[in-house]
């Protein structure tokens, strides 16, 4: 039995294992885990990770039991722990997909449990299977990741999903820029490990500049109220917008990637732009998630290390 | 691919074709739909249509995933579009059964929409697949709709499914009756078409007479803060409940439908009735979606003309 | 078709029955209830009990349709009744599980209903399923019944499942012990039933004594509200927790079970002794699930005699 918690329980090697796994299974619907019962268990609502998670299970041919808001269980609320929960729920299904606003919490649920857990989402900590899928838009939209350039833009400081695709870009030989205004720059503890790991990387507070440059622009949301003042947020709020003149400025074969849901920060007409791949990226992100079931689900292989739990 | 919006996309054969469909789908259990997936994305909650829509698709062989209130998903909280969430949730299913409370919203839907939109009523809109199987009740019940006299009960000025019925019974050779307190008349948009499709119709205020001459009665709710005021409720509350001995006026083969729920305009001792159907009316619910999903996911056959998008 | 309101539907033998289709089922996938719609319609939450349910059905191959919040839905709003309730949604599904908060609703529900209603939970009344699989992990884990002697523990005077199980013991010849604070001990009704079948009972207040000598100690929750004072509280809450060196007291062989959740009345590290059973309960309960299931949507057999309603 094997959990998946996070992207660090893959190599270079194992990725590139699951993603021609992935890229075999796209637009596929099997059999293979009939009979299989997948919970989604949701500590905090994510419609999205729920219904995707969902997807992949069905076109496997399995079925799901869903809690979409854990919170409010009369168990919950009578004070059980994650743990006794998990415990339960691991009785239910063969697998459970646990979205909790705790860092550390599917660690937590992995330690006591008799069936996989899959991280979808532990707070302020990891979304593995996002990382995953993002990665794996770039490899199939791109064609490959090694020798590309991938611009992030954003909310660097806060934004879980560009902090985390920065771990996986590690392991690859690229190079980076982080796009953002001066007080939402990624933080140190990235910058220190792309170093070691020999990725070189700038920042830059234009986006103009890199639009042209870059294979793929990872675009981000900034919310209003994580700039340093209104007068900060007047500013800069339209240098990050994506419109179609700046998508057109691009390079041929270069794509612009979000986790969405987005809201302005990339223009309507950019929809139909060659570039535009954030909503095929959704659909990468069922495929991704159907090879990790069917990884953890159907033997398929030990393509996943053992988490550090 | 074909969306299915509006009433008007079915011309009186093709309706003839689509209720040969549901007729042979009457109790069937089939795989036809294995290994398809049926969204349901309500933004406004309404139980009895998306389990009439889950039971129909998976009698197909077919699986379901769900949003029972998208108002309170995150992503419509942050903002998202209407548009942006149809490309994302079309990513995951093969075909969206979508509830909203905006007119039109269905239509706006479908535009974007790279997988099948299937409207489940749009506010003050539609709901045609209501009036589809309301119209198949009469079919199957009644033997023949054209010939027949119709009579429509309530609050007929607000009523959707009241005003939707109308413009379906317009395609064919019948009589109509509407019965209703004069303030909640039907509004003139109807009579206009039904004069223009020469269907005659008459308007009355008591039920009692038209009881024993209609075919078809279908009875629908008036809500006490409808009428022009309190007094005007009292007096007029009791005319307009169907009680047995008005049940046993009716013509032998005549029939009572009703939209549901009921509270207090039919009696509940009619329920065992010949006349009252409609509890069976739900279950051809669950028959004449069955043949909407198949006709669009089963690639059954050119039934639906386009929308008018 | 069978309706399942009541434990008083199973006899002595008919429970052997029952227990033996359930062993033979114990962890089996089928496909025996292919095509056949299960729907929960929960009036109140409880959400093991929901995806206990769900699991059981889908490990037999069929499918589910869910109201998780039925009170909530626009046509309780409106004010149907739960006969119309359940004369529609038995238009949906093949058998109903229902959960509501009124004592014999289960029972109202079946004299209207088309198709099999099952009692989850009807208030004060009884919550069939649950005591069921309480006395299948019995048999199961002390490998018989008859001839033990069972400890029963905690507030007896308003714990259901406390009060269900003896109804079912009283068809074997056990013995049983009451532990409780004085104020909430076991009702004369059921007392006095068991007086009827002539199974012996003592009531005691202390704990230590009987776990040293009891085959089973169902432990239940104590709510504080419950004590007749803060003091009383105070002075007795640690008497009634069970821990490690209680458990360790037990003879060879007995075991200890519980409704769940707990909330500190077990302690942590009593989970990996040999006497807690009380998470292989959860899945007995999926299994005894899975048993009722196909007695009544499987047409297994007439293990069940028809509910006195």
């Amino acid at each position: 039995m094997q959990h998946f918690i996070e992207t660090q329980q893959f190599t270079k090697e194992s990725l590139t294992e699951l993603f021609k796994l992935s890229s075999s299974l796209e637009g596929a619907r099997e059999r293979s885990l009939e009979g299989k019962i997948l919970a989604t268990l949701f500590y905090e609502p994510s419609t999205r990770t729920r219904l995707s998670f969902e997807s992949a299970m069905m076109r496997l041919g399995g079925n799901v039991i869903s809690v979409e808001s854990a919170r409010e269980t009369s168990s919950d609320v009578k004070g059980e722990t994650l743990e006794d929960t998990i415990r339960i729920i691991g009785q239910y299904a063969d697998a459970i997909v646990l979205r909790h606003p705790e860092i550390g919490s599917a660690a937590r649920a992995a330690t006591v449990s008799k069936v996989p857990i899959i991280n979808g989402g532990d707070g302020a900590g990891q979304h593995p299977t996002q990382a995953l899928y993002d990665l794996y838009t770039i490899e199939r939209e791109v064609g490959r990741i090694d020798g590309i350039h991938v611009a992030i833009v954003g909310d660097l400081k806060h934004g879980r999903a560009a902090r985390s695709i920065c771990y996986l870009l590690g392991k690859y030989d690229v190079r980076m820029t982080f796009v953002s205004p001066p007080e939402l720059r990624m933080r140190d503890d990235i910058k220190e490990y792309l170093a070691e790991h020999e990725v070189p990387y700038s920042e830059v507070e234009r986006l103009d500049g890199v639009m042209r440059e870059a294979d793929v622009v990872y675009q981000t949301r900034i919310q209003k109220e994580r700039f340093a003042s209104p007068e900060e947020y007047e500013r800069l709020k339209d240098v990050y917008v994506i419109d179609r003149a700046l998508a057109d400025s691009m390079k041929e074969g270069a794509i612009i990637i979000h986790p969405l849901p987005r809201v302005g920060e990339i223009a309507e007409d950019v929809d139909d732009s060659p570039h535009a791949v954030y909503f095929k990226q959704v659909g990468y992100g069922v495929t991704v998630r159907m090879a990790i079931l069917k990884t953890i689900l159907g033997g398929e292989s030990d393509i996943l290390r053992p988490p550090a739990i």
